[in-house]
């Protein structure tokens, strides 16, 4: 039975996964856990009205993946497993199932403070998956999907991500990255990570998401056929990135959020392989609406996103955001309901410094709420929610203010 | 004295270089031809007009690439040249002057069609010839500078990019990049690239460079001081990427180039650690103007790119594109002529298909010129011109047509 009907996705639909039955290291399946699961059957017909686009999408990525002799000499992809990979600096760890690659913060990923930003980061995470199931030995011919999974016509789709980041790695240090899969109820996959700096073993980052199958041609999630759970499960350990706390409930913003983007285009730059916006763009959506004055003295230190619809190269993007009122106290909490709704976050920015909310950073609000919508044919329809939490940063780093 | 008035940048502040006498593969200075400098003191007035906030930026900049201890200790920058970097998977060559990286392509480094973007070819030139700089034991407290440099207040401002690209790398592909220096002119320096398949040699992308220095407070180009010279002429080397042609000279657009998007607004995504626009963002806003449909069907094989004047945060961008005529048979141009002046691709798209424009792609045009410009307060400036030449795809992949 499919866990979640709504249709979601994300770039990286990987896992990592072996059915190497010689292999000395594969462990044992262990106990499941039930998580990220979750009923929508109100979705089914928003999916059915997006189907053709999403069907004309399958069938170009299959186009896109379809391998030539040459790109198989040239990609050179695994057909058994590895324990060593020399060209992305990565090994098999954890007795075995777990991969750890050495990457080192490059010029580029790093904004205007000369740390990693996080849309760096979440592109690690996505890279050091998908060289995890490289590594395998059973990466198919596609963006992360075992063998088995494509003679199923599965793909993965991520429900949920979660990213703690303690400290952000600065512009040319090592740093490795350690990733490994766990189950996810009977039908579902966790993958977590950890960052650390390679010359001190601080933990950097934290993060954990959660995945299930869906048929690429039915556009409907899936069981997890016994092939395939043969292929994954000696794969799976038990160890968690993050401790499990609560599961936070992220609320569905409205027009009342107090912050709004309006009118997103993706640009052809935006587009992954699989011809849809990439989830980072998302990230980068989201983190448009905060206010700049905000961004210069805080960091971002978690986000939890919650995947609900693909975005299509076609869809015009809303993105809302709303401060959370526990983060504020009560006198600041009264000039920001004095704010107007707003659309931008430069016109945003002009105003919080006019009212002064940003006078003392200790009373403006340490999280926020988002959502990113795409309109529908009759209703706007929910990409991906999400909710952020930000500390207050160490040394400030100005934004050069508008001089218009 | 300064070969060029006009305010140039680039985040690709650097050179590779070296003191060491005792390097026995130090190589004697070699002839240097002028190359890529200009006289412009029109530019001046813009110049001053922009003075107090290029004097903000690098106050910014100062800020931020003042070291603490821990950062030092968390980088790690080389004080002495080192001739194997085990982390960046890189090494010295050409007899202890040149620099190799090895480099897989990442997941999102490519494009739709499963190619590495142009973009990535930019980022992968600016990080290797940082790297070359880092393992020369020359790089100061800065973005590329060496000690001598920093000692004078000398920053390396960019004037003049080439990049031809015979073929994309794909994901996964292992690529080699070899990077080295000569000198351009008494004051200037080139910098070359070869991007090469590892598994096959074959050259996949050659790139070449012309970088002079500005004295960061004054804002205005300078000499090469002596012992800036002392250090960089070990280093270079009399070889070239590409085989000099006759220079190509780029018009300057004006508001009758056929495609436009006018208010562009950088974001702080966009901004690099000079806190300004980087430069690979400028290629992203010349792409644009280029219609969807022949972008499907064709890829860039070629780009100049001449930098007038840096882009900072506040500016609002214009980004003119026009096809180049001898490029286009006269039948087409005829068509092609009665379009009007279009405002965004998405609308050039569209008026290109129903002219039928595309309906044989032997006659479309295979050059652009581009132009971006920022608003001045009396008039507007020139950022960057660009030129660039495609070639049909052997492959053609679609971009999913919008549905709106």
């Amino acid at each position: 039975m499919a866990a979640c009907r709504c249709r979601i996705t994300f770039p990286i639909r990987c896992t990592s996964n072996s059915n190497n039955s010689h292999d000395p290291n594969k462990q044992n399946m262990h106990k499941i856990k039930i998580k990220g699961t979750c009923s929508r059957p109100h979705k089914v017909d928003s999916l059915s009205q997006t189907a053709g686009v999403a069907i004309t999408s399958v069938a170009s990525v299959a186009e896109n993946l379809s391998h030539t002799k040459e790109q198989i000499t040239r990609q050179n992809i695994p057909t058994k497993k590895q324990y060593i990979d020399a060209h992305r600096q990565g090994l098999i760890i954890e007795e075995g199932v777990g991969y750890r690659q050495k990457v080192v913060i490059r010029s580029y990923e790093v904004g205007p403070d000369k740390t990693a930003t996080l849309e760096s980061i979440l592109y690690l995470l996505q890279e050091t998956a998908l060289n995890h199931v490289w590594l395998s030995g059973l990466l198919s011919n596609g963006f992360g999907a075992t063998h088995g999974m494509v003679r199923n016509n599965l793909i993965w789709v991520v429900s949920k991500l979660q990213v703690q980041v303690d400290q952000y790695p600065i512009w040319g240090e090592v740093v490795e990255i350690d990733t490994w899969v766990g189950a996810s109820g009977k039908n579902g996959m966790k993958r977590d990570w950890l960052i650390r700096s390679q010359a001190t073993g601080h933990v950097f980052a934290r993060a954990t998401s959660t995945w299930v199958m869906m048929n690429e041609k039915t556009r409907r999630l899936s069981k997890m056929p016994e092939e395939v759970r043969a292929e994954l499960s000696p794969w799976f350990i038990e160890k968690q990135a993050i401790k499990e706390e609560v599961p936070v409930k992220i609320p569905k913003l409205d027009e009342k959020a107090r912050y709004a983007i309006t009118n997103l285009k993706p640009k052809r730059s935006d587009l992954d392989m699989n011809q849809h916006v990439n989830n980072v763009k998302y990230v980068r959506w989201m983190l448009e609406t905060i206010p700049d004055q905000f961004l210069e003295s805080h960091q971002l230190s978690g986000i939890i996103l919650e995947y609900r619809r693909e975005c299509a190269s076609s869809d015009i993007v809303q993105s809302l955001c709303d401060p959370d009122e526990d983060g504020i106290n009560n006198s600041c909490l009264k000039q920001a309901n004095d704010i107007p709704q707003l659309n931008g976050f430069s016109l945003a920015s002009e105003i919080m410094e006019r009212n002064g909310l940003l006078g003392s950073v200790d009373k403006v609000p340490l999280r926020y709420t988002h959502l990113l919508l795409t309109k529908g044919e009759t209703q706007n329809e929910e990409i991906v929610r999400g909710k952020t939490t930000w500390k207050k940063k160490q040394k400030t780093m100005p934004f050069q203010p508008s001089k218009n």
